[in-house]
């Protein structure tokens, strides 16, 4: 079996007015769907991240994809990485690498996986040891946003997002609820968690991110409002060593997709204590079995692994769920803006979230399949959106030409 | 597919009268030869370690094994080894486990592997994600030793371990070279290793094993002896604690199959930098996926990777060539015991090592057949030895009543 084709498909995907530290979502949040083809007619699929960086990454890389064997996946990723000190290998090694190589070679392995799956007739979570569990836990993903073309309206008040929690938990069953935070002043955020925990009571276990926002002094405060309420506090602030700082005084755990998002940020982590929880992501860790390797390594250092995410799709969510189904370690339910999009490219439409959790879609591979018609017609909008990145911040200064990105100075 | 039956055959398998600082191998090493038989008729075969231990853990566990899915791996894997802080699963937990969990998990784990290649038709190395070496370079295992009923004689001086290194060399090809020390006075040892050097040239790696016998004292005058000689030094004294001390003042690598034999061993030998290089050996540390996690935990922090042995038979060596094949830290020739063994399990009789180095076998799973006329043989063979379990000191008392084992203190 080789890989005949390799196609990666820019879309623009409906995204509401969501904001973060990083500013405001632009209208349409940018996604790659990836094909590997196989000589025998298998197509594997797979999604990440999106605009024209990864669609030249991915047209740079189509000759040094054909003619492998899509099991032969560690010397892919050796070659597109680019290991020990060695350069990557032709057609992985052009300068100034518009996708990360992790990236990069993430999504190819799932779209591999999935080609596999489909040969042998078996779910990519079982390429994978197997699931532990199944359905998967996901949390309710709040945020404040402006009011827009959408049905939750504006939401930048700590009682209106308890309206929105309440009506994600009620429509989702979510059990757990994270905000991301770094957009009001850090005591109103605070607030709202207080309020959180009023209305979901003491068995909905909430998060809090304000991606590195605040200073320590800032974080220190929150967290001793917030202590005793949180399961974890996400990238208070910004760099190892303030979040070293902050984890030696707080009673909670820290966690993180910002200071520590590969594996070479881990040593460095761990000698600082800088924080307690990872949050994986296969799209930027490198794939389904690097997050796997990163189950067990969270396991020998005592750390906790949870689950980032970013806008995204049902391929994504179905990639998400079968990795989530086969580590043991991932205990913490995982992020996922699914709720926000509305936009789909699978077909049958959206996965369900039924009580707060996915079941690891059936059939060999993913088990999803993509939509053509779909595919077409959100290729289409990214032509016509004329985004060729996310900009979240030129996005907000449309709107405020004063904004600014507060890192680590809240 | 389901597992219909599981079989575990103890086997002993002649030995030479080899010497170490745990005393002299019996004339017979004892293996346990594992059998996985799913419900539509494949047989996947595993290698692990042997006696009436081993024997009574595959008995006990057996019921918990049958009927399930052997794809199931990590499943398995939480249920045997009963992981954060839940005991196991029925089956595997009664008292006093007579095979460490991971042993017993890697041994299921590697026939089920098998199963699964044979299913699918794939090697078992593409079950791991396929290949970054093929060959696998082994180095030749270097032993003191009685002379017996064995075509190597007496070998008890520097001069004799150099005859023996050329033998050994010229008939496989080995291009690295380990010492099995902690047998003669600890000078005696450093002058083989000098020998070595003057005989082979400074392209061949040479590495030297005392299993901990030595002081903090001894090991620093030996390596201050061999600085500039040796690829590394494997457990020179006992314990992370003497190893990060003698790590802190010495020119060299200091690797292990000591004081690290287990993922919950790493973290504190990270913190106190007692070793360089971490010996893999998937019999002990929970199978080949594991194996793959770990070369991923040891390129994370540093650390480099190499491979333990056993006397084994040619199941573990097909294993144990796979998996290396796979993980692309494992940049060092693997340790193997295989030119000492002359019994062999599977057909065709014994793999060719060639320049060094053994080709991942052909063929689905793990690309050998078990030889079941060998295996009642040596079962037979087992059964008149009379051996329950491994007992180098004792063996060694018989010859010398006045003998004590070295640990830390020559």
């Amino acid at each position: 079996m080789r890989i005949a084709d390799l196609r990666a498909t820019p879309v623009a995907i409906g995204d509401p007015p969501l904001r973060a530290s990083s500013g405001l979502h632009a209208p349409y949040a940018l996604r790659t769907i990836v094909e590997v083809e196989t000589d025998d007619g298998i197509v594997g699929i797979a999604e990440t991240y999106g605009g024209e960086a990864a669609r030249r990454a991915f047209e740079r890389a189509r000759p040094a994809v054909i003619g492998r064997d899509p099991w032969q996946l560690t010397r892919l990723r050796v070659d597109v990485e680019g290991l020990d000190g060695q350069p990557p290998a032709e057609g992985f090694a052009w300068e100034m690498r518009s996708l990360a190589p992790a990236a990069l070679f993430g999504a190819l392995e799932v779209a591999c996986l999935d080609a596999i799956g489909r040969t042998v007739g078996r779910p990519v979570v079982d390429l994978l040891g197997g699931r532990v569990r199944d359905p998967v836990p996901f949390s309710a993903y709040l945020f404040f946003k402006h009011g827009g073309d959408d049905e939750w309206g504006e939401v930048m008040t700590p009682q209106a997002v308890v309206h929105e929690a309440r009506t994600m938990c009620a429509r989702y069953g979510f059990r757990s609820v994270k905000l991301k935070g770094g957009v009001l002043e850090p005591d109103r955020e605070a607030e709202a968690v207080l309020l959180l925990r009023e209305a979901f009571g003491p068995d909905v276990p909430l998060r809090i991110d304000p991606n590195a926002a605040w200073s320590v002094a800032t974080s220190l405060r929150v967290a001793a409002k917030l202590d005793g309420t949180l399961e974890y506090l996400e990238d208070p602030t910004s760099g190892l060593d303030a979040m070293a700082e902050v984890a030696a005084q707080v009673n909670m755990p820290l966690a993180t997709n910002m200071c520590v998002t590969a594996f070479e940020h881990i040593a460095p982590a761990v000698e600082k204590r800088s924080v307690a929880v990872i949050l994986s992501d296969h799209h930027m860790w490198g794939g389904l079995r690097a997050t796997v390797e990163l189950g067990r390594l969270c396991r020998t250092f005592g750390l906790g692994l949870s689950m980032h995410s970013n806008s995204h799709l049902g391929i994504s969510l179905a990639a998400m769920t079968h990795v989530a189904a086969a580590v043991p370690e991932l205990t913490y339910a995982c992020d996922t803006h699914y709720p926000w999009q509305t936009d789909e490219v699978i077909t049958g439409g959206k996965l369900a979230i039924v009580d707060g959790a996915v079941a690891v879609p059936a059939g060999p591979g993913l088990g999803v399949e993509l939509d053509r018609d779909a595919l077409a017609r959100l290729h289409e909008q990214y032509r016509r959106a004329g985004l060729a990145a996310r900009d979240d911040a030129a996005e907000m200064r449309r709107i405020d030409p004063s904004w600014r990105r507060h890192v680590g100075d809240w």
